[in-house]
C-alpha cells in the first residue's frame, strides 16, 4: 500500500490545474476571472448513503463531480475547478485508486475543470468523498431558487425518475432490461452551461426528488406550484415500469434534472438556450400557500407518503 | 431528531455570511475581493481518526475550523469565509449540534469569517467532517512551502510537539498536570494574519509533524535543512516530560505552527512581524541532498523511526 505522499503524487497530482501547484502546497491560489462572480458549494458522497461498496471507482468519482456540477447548473454557473477530499479504509489499493482518478480525469475532460486542491486521510470502515466546486457568472446573473414569480411556468429538463427506478434496478428490486435506468442512477447528465440567465427567474436542480426540491421553490418564493403529473416527462424505460412507480419517480433523488421558474413570454428564449436538451412545461406558480400539489388527470391531488430523499 | 432541513435553519443558516444566501440556495455567491489572489484549502475531520468519539462538540468545531485557518496562515493569506459538510450517525442530536454550532459560532467571531455553503448527510457510524476555506492575498503574495532558498534561515513560530504530548494525555497514555498540553492538542492556535509576505520565501504549517513538514519545504526547494535539536522551542509543560519525548514532539502533528525560510537580512522585518508570537531560529537551509538533518548538542544526527504523522 502506498503512501499518502506517493498516492497524491501518483493519482492526483496529474489531475490538478495550475492553481493546484502540483497538489505540493498548503492551499491553492488563483487570480479569479475578472468582474465575475464566483459560485461555490460542496457535496458529499458517502458509501452506503449515496454509493454501493460494489460501484465502479470511476463511476463514484464521476458522479461525485457531476453531483456538484449539477449545484453550479443551478445557478448557471459555468464550472472552473475543484477540491477533492478522500477518507479511504485501509483495504482501498491501487486498483480502484487507478479507476477513481481516471473516473476523474475524463470528467476534467469533459467538462474543462481542474483539480486544484484537496485533503486524503485514512477511513476506519467506510469510503467518504467530497468535493467543492468554484464557478463563476455574470455579476448578479447567479439564477437563485427562491425567484419564481405569480403566472411564472415551471419546467423541467429532461426525463424525471429514471435515477430512482435506476436505484432500485440496482438492488434488485426492479428488472431494468435495457440498463438505461440504472445508467441514470450511476451517471446523471448535470445541465451545465445553459444560457439560462435572463430568462429563468428560479432554478433549483432536483437532486432530493421533484416533489421536494420543488417545496424549495415554493418555500422560497412563497408561492404554490401546480404540477400535472401527466406532463411530466417520462423516459420509455420509466414508463415501462408501469404507473405504480409515480411517487417513486417523484420523490426518488438523484435526477439531476434543472426545475426552471420561466416567464411565459420566455418561452421562446428558454427553447433556444436549451438547444437539444429537452424541456417540458409541468406546471405553473401562483399565489398560495407554499407548497407543490401535484393534480391527476382528473384534477384531483396526489398525496403521498414521503416527499423526498432525506439525510437526517 | 429533527429532519435535514430543519437542522440547517436552526443551527447553521444563523451562521451563514451574505454570501450563503441563507443556506436555501444550490450554492454560495460572491464578488471577489478586488485585485486579490484568492487562497483555497481543504482538511477534514474524522471521528476515530483525527478526534476521539467523546470529544467535546465545541472544540471539534473550532479545531476543524483552525486546521483550515493553519494551511490559510502558511499561504500568509486572510480568511474570507468557509464550507462545510458533516456526516453525522443517527446517535447525534441537539446537544452535540448545539455545542457544534456553537463552537463554530465563537470562531468566526475570533477569526472574522463566515459560513457561506456545505452538505449534510447522515453517517452509517461515523462522524466526519471538512470544511473548505476560502482566503485571499495581494496577487502572487502567497508563500509557497517551496521557495527557501541556500543560506535562508529556518524559523519556527510558537513552541514544538506539545500537540503529540497532549493526544497521550488524551488517551492515558501520559500525566499532563496542568492541562496544557491537552489544551494544545484539543485547541491550536493557527498563526494567522502575521504579514509575511515579502518576508519569508517558504512557509509551510506543522501538521503532520516537523520532521516531515520540514521535509516537504526541503524537497520541494531542492535543499537541505539542518536543525539543531536543543534550538527546538519547547513549552515548559512539554519539557517536564524529558527528552526521552523528543522523537514524539518532531514527528507527532497538529502543532499548526509555522516553518519558515527567511534570508536572514530579514530577520528585523520577520520579528516585527510576528510581534507578541514567539518566533525562533531553529536552522538553516543549504544545497545538499533534500532532507531535514536533526543535529544532538554533539553535533551528531539524530535518527528517528518514524518521519511523522501518515494517513495511509
Amino acid at each position: 500500500m502506498a503512501d499518502e505522499f506517493t498516492r497524491i503524487a501518483k493519482y492526483f497530482a496529474p489531475l490538478a490545474g495550475e492553481a493546484g501547484r502540483g497538489l505540493l502546497d498548503d492551499a491553492a491560489v488563483f487570480s479569479p476571472p475578472k468582474n465575475r462572480d464566483l459560485v461555490l458549494t460542496t457535496d458529499q458522497m458517502l458509501e452506503g448513503i449515496h454509493f454501493l461498496p460494489n460501484d465502479a471507482a470511476d463511476l463514484i468519482a464521476r458522479k461525485l463531480l457531476r453531483r456538484n456540477l449539477s449545484d453550479l447548473a443551478a445557478m448557471a454557473a459555468t464550472p472552473l475547478s475543484y477540491l477533492l477530499t478522500t477518507a479511504l479504509p485501509p483495504h482501498i489499493g491501487d486498483e480502484w485508486l487507478a479507476a477513481f482518478a481516471a473516473g476523474l480525469a475524463q470528467d476534467q475532460a469533459e467538462y474543462n475543470i481542474r483539480l486544484i486542491g484537496g485533503d486524503s486521510s485514512s477511513s476506519q470502515a467506510h469510503i467518504s468523498l467530497s468535493a467543492t466546486f468554484i464557478g463563476h457568472t455574470a455579476p448578479g446573473a447567479a439564477i437563485s431558487r427562491n425567484g419564481a414569480q405569480p403566472g411564472d411556468d415551471l419546467w423541467v429538463t429532461g426525463t424525471v425518475g429514471d435515477a430512482a427506478l435506476g436505484l432500485q434496478a440496482r438492488l434488485g428490486k426492479l428488472f431494468d432490461p435495457t440498463g438505461f435506468l440504472t445508467q441514470r442512477s450511476l451517471l446523471p447528465s448535470p445541465r451545465i452551461n445553459l444560457p439560462l440567465a435572463g430568462i429563468a427567474r428560479a432554478a433549483i436542480d432536483i437532486s432530493d426528488g421533484l416533489i421536494q426540491d420543488l417545496g424549495h421553490m415554493c418555500q422560497g418564493a412563497g408561492l404554490a406550484a401546480t404540477v400535472h403529473a401527466a406532463l411530466i416527462p417520462t423516459s420509455p424505460a420509466a414508463a415501462a415500469q408501469g404507473s405504480k412507480t409515480l411517487e417513486s419517480r417523484l420523490t426518488g433523488g438523484d435526477d439531476y434534472e434543472l426545475l426552471l421558474a420561466v416567464p411565459p413570454a420566455q418561452e421562446p428564449a428558454l427553447r433556444a438556450a436549451c438547444g437539444s436538451v429537452q424541456i417540458t412545461k409541468i406546471g405553473f406558480f401562483s399565489p398560495g400557500p407554499p407548497g407543490a400539489k401535484i393534480l391527476d388527470s382528473d384534477g384531483n391531488s396526489l398525496i403521498f407518503k414521503k416527499t423526498g430523499w432525506q439525510h437526517f
